[in-house]
């Protein structure tokens, strides 16, 4: 997040970095500052522009009020808001307008649901969508630091020979725990009662949002699985969709459509082995799509991959990009 | 094979060993026998009941008419044989009785198409089958040793710090080489014109033959898409489906119905996580289904999640297994 605060065009001023008390006092560079971490307290958002919140559903819930009355616009990269109907959902290159109706916080999706819809919108514009069916291959950055250092402890035990022990995965506050080394793990989040998980269940409701407007919209069908394989950073998805123009849909056509698309770099080029790989997203802001190909026995379903830095595009970039989009459309007044 | 061969309940007298001559004067132990590989040669076929072919396509097209010739039953791995009209594709549990229309040959399924009809062909029964979509998560040790050797490498330099080196993967065969470890790769074969991989090719014009005897039938309508996983042993498949009888499958009648089939094991309850995963699977002969759960937003289409032993029941154990049927339906004469 500091680094995309660092590499954004938004005219800041002064920056400000507040955690936990367990964090307090901790020193961290933004360009060449050295910024003390402040505790959070409700004051702490007196005078500040532009909230970026990142620190759970339950610090959002309890402090971005509290900076939406100091003044604060936030942009919340938790899923404390993404399903109320005041607050906008935006991954700015599908829905930059839903902005205009905020009132004080916008929250950025999940990772998984923003790089499927960045892949989709430019599809969708040209030939309509009908239907989605997304399988996910997720990395382990996703659930956080320590079960990055998760995957790495297990890595080296497996290949010294040793049992792999499981602490966080598949997710922190499930109860059992699974090795993610040489393993797929078909759960991340928790489970619902329907079978879906939560990660599987945020992905269909909010594509329907951000591209429908609605969290239970019937314009758009979505259906997911989402598993966490050994990959360290860049979620991947095979992406199968329905266009509602059958008739002039078509491989060239879906490829221009993304070729030309904001945030999208079409990698597509089997007879040359170039499609999207994780080792080649980190780092980037992009979402790489290729392997756009048409389902054989249908005539208006295609498959598509991609691939895009979870970290940057599914969650920091996306949320200073939002603040970039909220500034340019005068919806955000820095001072 | 040797070890499927050693646990079989096929009455063996003896077993012949046959390699290229690189191999041949290499000892390997059968149950307490040490038996030396011998160079392939027709003749090495006389007097041979049974014999399973797994050394590539070439040896396969190469031999198995010469054993056929000399009396043997050719049972094989490869793909050689397997889009031949004349050669019943066979996995047990789903189509048995194509094996009285051989003529000496045998083939075995690709390792990703077994597992998914084992899954399927229960639900297929009782609900019939219209559609299938399948993305696969697949263990590296279906490109061979080599790869596996790669991945183990290529993981310990990553820890480490080195740079990653690839020779192998995504498949031998091809220009380029891309690292496996840490990575997904949206490639298991060569690709087809059509932007279909070969693997990719085969799941869906094998899945026809097996199941509905044509590899070109429209009874069910097939699309894959196929990726490579940093996990050694035991592919993954998310399988979306479609049925025929909606009104009257559900999720609990999918569940009984795999809870009673052969080769299956069912691992379904997410309340207590439990479902397939590729560290449960390996060294296990059947095949591992959860995640059983519906499309919510249509009538007739499911999601379910398998896993299975990519070398034994997707490769040496469906070879003999086969023999065992031949056995058992009077269709092999063993001496």
């Amino acid at each position: 997040m500091i680094q995309m605060l660092e590499e954004t065009t938004l005219p800041i001023n002064s920056v400000k970095l507040l955690a936990s008390s367990r964090s307090a006092g901790k020193q961290l560079k933004f360009k060449d500052q050295t910024i003390t971490v402040e505790e959070t307290v409700p004051d702490s958002f007196k005078g500040v522009d532009l909230a970026l919140f990142s620190a759970g559903g339950g610090v959002s819930k309890k402090f971005a009020p509290e900076a939406v009355k100091r003044g604060a616009v936030v942009v919340d990269n938790t899923s404390a808001f993404r399903m109320d109907p005041e607050v906008p959902l935006v991954v700015p290159e599908v829905n930059e307008k839903a902005l205009y109706a905020h009132h004080g916080i916008i929250a950025n999706p999940n990772c998984s649901t923003i790089q499927m819809v960045v892949s989709l919108e430019p599809i969708r514009q040209k030939f309509g969508l009908k239907k989605v069916i997304v399988s996910t291959y997720q990395a382990v950055s996703g659930a956080g630091n320590r079960a990055l250092q998760e995957l790495r402890t297990e890595t080296q035990d497996y290949l010294d020979g040793k049992e792999m022990h499981a602490d966080i995965l598949p997710t922190a506050g499930d109860k059992k725990h699974y090795p993610i080394a040489f393993n797929v793990l078909p759960q991340i989040d928790v489970f619902e009662e329907d079978g879906y998980s939560h990660e599987e269940w945020k992905m269909i409701h909010e594509t329907k949002k951000i591209m429908a407007g609605d969290m239970n919209s019937k314009a758009i069908k979505v259906t997911a699985t989402c598993a966490r394989v050994p990959v360290p950073v860049s979620h991947s998805e095979e992406v199968y969709f329905e266009v509602e123009d059958a008739k002039n849909a078509n491989v060239a056509g879906i490829q221009a459509a993304l070729r030309n698309a904001p945030g999208v770099v079409l990698q597509d080029d089997p007879d040359h082995q170039i499609y999207p790989m994780p080792i080649n997203a980190e780092g980037s802001r992009d979402t790489f799509v290729g392997r756009v190909r048409p389902d054989q026995e249908e005539d208006n379903a295609y498959h598509l991959w991609n691939v895009s830095d979870n970290l940057l595009k599914g969650a920091a970039w996306n949320s200073v990009q939002i603040a970039e989009h909220l500034d340019k459309l005068n919806l955000l007044h820095m001072q």
